[in-house]
This record gives C-alpha cells, structure tokens and sequence, in this order.
C-alpha cells in the first residue's frame, strides 16, 4: 500500500472511531481512562525495554544530551503517566455540555451544545509521555486520535499505544479510538494533514522547524505556537522590588520553556535604579545579558544586542535588555517582535495597565505576574495539549473544552420558513 | 511592484488599521456606520454608473441571466446596503465583553474578554452587495477588512468601497480599515491567503469552485462551507402533514440557496402514504424527483437516482428520494453523503429525534423543522458574514460573535511560579 493510502486508511478508521466515541458516556470513559493507566503500569517493564532500544540507537545517532533525557523512561515516569490518565479521569467532560440556548418567535428552540471536534492529529518530537498525555485528553473528549512522535521515540510510542490500547479494550474502548503512525516515512506528516475528510483539526507540538513543516503542507486547521517571544514591561510606576522578583522568576525559573521572558523592557525613568539591580540578581543566576546602547550606557558589562536578538527565542538564560522612552515604546516594540504569547506589564498604575491590556494583542497579557502562568495547569484547566498563539478557535492554553466544538440543536413543531 | 510585494503591502496597512480599530469606541464605531450608510445614499449614482459599466462588460462576455442577476444594482439595492449597514450599527457589540472569570488559590484574577480576530479577507464572488455587507460586520467587530471581490463587479465594488471610506473618514474611520483588491491579476487570492503574517482569517464566500481554489494555497485559517447537502428525514413516527409542509419549504422556497434540501429519506413504514402524496404536492411546485429503486417501485413516474445524485447540490427544484429501513440506515446516508450543513428529523418520537441530534454531526440538526432556517437572521444574530460546516472556531451561521477571538487579561499583585 503506498503512503497516501495507508494514511487515508488511517483517517477512515479515526473517522469511524470518533463516532463511536462521540456516544460513549462519560462514567464509561472514566472507566476506560482509568484501565488504560492500569495497563500502562503493569506493561511497565515492556515499555522500558522499548524505550531503552529507542535511547541505544539514540545514542548510536549520536543526539544530545537534552535530547536523551526527553527520550527517556523510568518506573517513575511511567508512573507518571499512568497518573496523568488518572488524573485526566477525575476531570470535568465539557461534552454535551449546553453552551447557551434560546427561543424565536417562531417557537423554535435553538440550543448550542458542546460536542467533539472528531478526529484530530498530534504530531510531535522526541518525549514519549505526549503520546499517553495527547491520548488520554483526546479520548476524554470523544475525539479520536491520530498520534505521530518522533522517530526516535518510536519503539517507546509503540508499547505505549499498545497498553493504551489493550487496557481501554478490556472497558470498551472502540477500536481505532487511538492510533500511532508508525512508518518511518517522513512524508507521513505531510499527507496526515492534508486530509480534508477524515482530519479534523492538526495540533503539532516541539520546535518551530517541525511546526513549520506542517504548516507547509496543511490543508485541514492547525492550531499551534511557533514560539514564545514573552515580554516584561517594567514601567515607571513599576514597584521596583516586584519588578526584580517577577523578572527573575520569568526568566529563570525554567528557561527552557515557551512562557519563560526572552526581553526586558525598561522605562527610562525607573532604568538607572532597576538595571543594575537586574543586573546583579539575575547576573547571580548564570544570567547573559543583551542590551541596547542605553542600556548599556547604565551598565556597560552587558553585551550589545544585535537586531536579531530582539526576536530571538534563546530558551536558555539569555535576556535581551531595551530601555524604552514610553510605555508606547514597549507596546510597540513587543507589537514588532512578539510572538502574542504572554506578555507582561510592572506597574503601580492602573492607567498603564488598561493602555497595556487593550494595546497588546496576545493570547495572555499579564499585569504585575510572571508570564510562567501561562499554562493550562496554573489557569487552572487541569490538563493542556497545547498552547495556541493563533487567534481562531483556542487562545493560549488549550485544555479539554477547546478539544470541542458545538452543533445547534433545534427543536420545532413544523415550522416552515417565509 | 510585483503582486507579492503589493499584496504584502496592502496586509501590513490592515494589521496598522487593525490595531487602530481595536481602541474604537462602540458609539464611535456606530456614527461611522450610519455615515457609510449616508455616503453609499448620496453616491448612489456614481455606484450605478459603476455598476452600468460592469454589466455591460458582463453582457458582452455572455454572462448568463442569473449572473447579471446578481451583479446589477439599482436605486433600491443600494438603498439596501445603506440600511443594512444601519442596521448592524444597531447590533449589540460582542468586543469587550466579559466571557468569563475566575481567581487562582494565588490570587491571580484571570479574565477572558472578547477581543476582535485581526485582519479578515473575504473572497467573493459577483454580488457587489457583499462588499458593503462585509465590510459593516468586521468594521463593527472592530477588524480590518481585505475584500476581494469577482471581476465582474470590479467598478461597482470600487465605487461602494470608496462611498465607505469617504463616508466613514468624516467620523474617523481609520485609513486602510476597508480596502479593496483590485488587481485584475488572478492569483492576487492565492498570494492574499498565505499572508500568515497580516491575515488572521479568510472567509470565502461563494461556489465550491471558489472555496476549493482558497483552500488549495490557505496557510491562514479559512471558515468556509463547500455546498449545503441537507437531508429531510421523515421517520416512520412522522406527522404526515408536517412532513409534507416542512418537505415543500425546505425544497421549494428558495431551492437555490445552501439550506435547501437537496434529499428526502423516508422509513419505509410510512413510504406507501406518504410518497404519493410528495410526489403530488411538490410535483405540482415543478419538482423533479431522482429516487432509488423503492421509491419508485411506489410512484414509478420518479426518475431513476443514480450514485451521483445523493452528493448533488442540485440548487434547483430537483430532489433525490431514497426509502430506508431505519433511522440508522437514514443517519448512515447522511454520514456518507451529507456536507455537514443542515439535516432535519421529522417524527413525533423523542427518542429517536434523540438518536438523530446526536449521531448526526452536522453544524445544525432540526427536529420538525426546515432546514431553511440556517441562516444568521433566523437564529437571531441580526446579521451573518457567511456559514460554517467547518468545525473549527465557528459552525453553522457566523453573526458577529464569531468574527471576535478572545484573550486572558490576568491581574496579579507580584505572582511568580514555583
């Protein structure tokens, strides 16, 4: 069978899956969710032995140290997984829920209600645990799934689907619920989400190459953040001793990450106090700094940034540092570089924070907080599959309820239209 | 200026005006409505004189009948357009509100408030009206609006586009808030729609044709539907009268629009009575029936269905007839050959109008109602941009909720995360 085939195999069994899920009750769900987790602990020991096959040739194709460590399992992250889907169980299913109704003169009964996307697409690189994660929240909301990792999680992806899949059986999870691709074929991705008939939405998750890549070939919606370019604001009336606490916190405390600051912006009235502050505490921190020329007029240790720099995400512990004359500076500044992910300001003003709140044009904009809110568990969602830095469908962080959509739902007595 | 260039020129001058928009005022967004509507009246005219150009050289193309049908203008619709545009200024304005919110064990106060969705571009076909149309709802959602319009009614739309800005510029209107793409060169649609940078949202509007040549080069989110394929399906528990009366609305009161049946199933129980009287009834309305061999084994004056007729937007007074054994067997058939638009139950039995709201994954499903009432007016949203069989962001008829997004405004008092 060749590739366009085999993927549209693939599509027409989801297809057929999702309507089977969209019936299913949500106690049953839970039960299914909950077996899945139990079988995931008991295949533990086979699960660790694909992932060690998958880290051997890991090693042998010579990848990085990070990347071995996103790779890897142990008992413990197996666990965690199988926790996970327990947790996802206990969530609240937003699936039949009734989004508004109303009536029309005519008498006719208009009622919106949550129901599944249907069939959606997780395409995503090397960590295993996505490929329980992207399932369980998946299937929580009736939608079938289509799972694509990386390639050198493949043997790990395959016994994890497999437990996923033998478990949910023993409750009644409907065949094809949740399948893995798994050619090695790289234009796999490329013909997944082109189709229009089965797919109904792509979510891809890693690097900007590899949401690239898919957006290239998309012809079915994709929702997605190519990367988190955040900001934080310090304004003139920004408390200054918030402002360092928030600033080392955005930064430092996981850098790594799409929420963590890639630039400071400081109002000039408040920079000959708050830089070197900046400059000392975070500089403690293993910090390096980029700086415009003001900046560096002020503390002249740090290195001068280049234009690049400004929109570069260094997901590392690198801080690009501007000194802007106004806060429409700022607005300005994080209008052209940013990536409208988090963006925050630091400011005693509440005017300030309205002009912030209604100019910046991002998924979450934050006053006086830290950007590393953003995350479907701080929000509160208690689970997330994504972030979404697009404006259609789901903003920011995306937990079950944007894994639905709605249909109307309209109840008559034989009305007919004029 | 080669076409790239010129359209990126034209998207960055929207993202300009698009953030312009943003701060309007609701009362101030009004007044300019109301001015638009004043400036089309008092250059009514010189649309006309537009619109005589553009219809000549559609006659002398050959355009057929219905086509100068929908191109030609007169006094009364530009009256049209003027008061629809008032209309919508008297639309309650979804920017701003409050969608919800909630505060983190943190303190953090989260609020998701509604906010517009950027730059939209409407592709369309030949109705010079669309282009008033279109440009009052995104204008009133605070968007900025490229409009492409068909090249037939390239004066005309010059002309009300030009009324637009000259009569909204008195009250403020931002410049670039409404432009129009008037290059003749074809792939201008192709170059606007992979605008990923300046274009958050593409909404074709018009044949199939259209939207598959949008849908072929889109890397921006599109909102489309391809054709409406709606089903009446008259269960064997059906009011006779009702289902031939919501039958005749459904097919015959304006079978070239997209919430018109194009199939009736009947459950074979009732098929003996009730397909006489169908074909007597809608026959005498000059319906043409396509039927399969049950159907006609009743009333053999039917034509012979062949496969192609059951996924047929006929758009005309013809219908496909189809007996089934059972309301899965009708839901099968609306599964495989529906559009996912609009699909009707007519049965006086709760539990299987039930079965058919939920097994039927369509953006509206009626039970003892005509699908004719898809439509953003009937359901009460005063106004409609165009409807969705996507599932994605909005489904079914799009009023001016849908052409907003959201995002998290988020007061903190110097949160950071663990």
């Amino acid at each position: 069978m060749d590739l366009h085939s085999e993927m549209m195999a693939i599509g027409n069994r989801a297809v057929v899956a999702a309507r089977k899920l969209a019936g299913l009750a949500v106690q049953k769900k839970n039960r299914i969710l909950c077996a899945m987790a139990d079988a995931l602990e008991e295949r533990g020991d086979r699960v660790l032995e694909a992932n060690n096959r998958d880290m051997d040739a890991a090693r042998n194709a010579g990848l990085s140290g990070a990347m071995l460590d996103r790779l890897e399992l142990n008992s413990s992250r197996v666990e965690a997984m199988a926790n996970d889907l327990r947790a996802v169980s206990k969530l609240k299913d937003p699936v039949g829920k009734e989004i508004s109704h109303w009536i029309r003169p005519s008498g006719l009964v208009i009622r919106k209600v949550r129901v599944p996307i249907g069939v959606i697409a997780v395409i995503y690189e090397s960590r295993p645990n996505v490929t329980a994660d992207a399932a369980g929240l998946c299937f929580k909301t009736s939608n079938a799934v289509i799972l694509r990792g990386g390639k050198e999680s493949i043997q790990s992806n395959k016994e994890i689907v497999d437990a996923l899949q033998a478990g949910g059986a023993k409750k009644g999870l409907p065949d094809d619920s949740v399948q893995l691709i798994t050619t090695s074929d790289r234009d796999a991705v490329r013909e997944l989400v082109q189709l229009e008939d089965c797919v109904n939405l792509a979510i891809p998750r890693g690097g900007e190459a590899l949401i690239r890549a898919v957006m290239e070939h998309a012809r079915v919606p994709v929702i997605k953040h190519y990367k988190g370019i955040c900001h934080t604001y310090v304004d003139k009336s920004a408390d200054p001793a918030m402002a360092l606490r928030i600033s080392e916190n955005a930064k430092c405390e996981r850098p790594a990450v799409c929420n963590a600051m890639e630039t400071v912006l400081v109002h000039r009235d408040v920079a000959q106090s708050f830089l070197p502050e900046l400059a000392r505490q975070l500089g403690a921190r293993g910090v390096e700094f980029r700086a415009d020329e003001k900046a560096r007029a002020i503390v002249p240790e740090m290195k001068p940034a280049t234009e690049e720099d400004w929109s570069t995400e260094y997901l590392a512990l690198i801080l690009s540092v501007k000194v802007v004359e106004s806060i429409e500076e700022a607005i300005e500044h994080i209008t052209k570089y940013g990536s409208k992910h988090s963006d925050a300001i630091i400011t005693q003003d509440e005017a300030a924070a309205t002009v912030f709140f209604n100019e910046i044009d991002s998924a979450t904009v934050y006053w006086n907080a830290s950007t590393r809110f953003t995350d479907g568990g701080e929000f509160g969602m208690g689970a997330e599959i994504g972030i979404s830095t697009d404006k259609l469908h789901a903003r920011g962080p995306m937990g079950l309820e944007e894994l639905t959509t709605y249909k109307y739902l309209i109840t008559g007595s034989g009305q007919v239209r004029d």
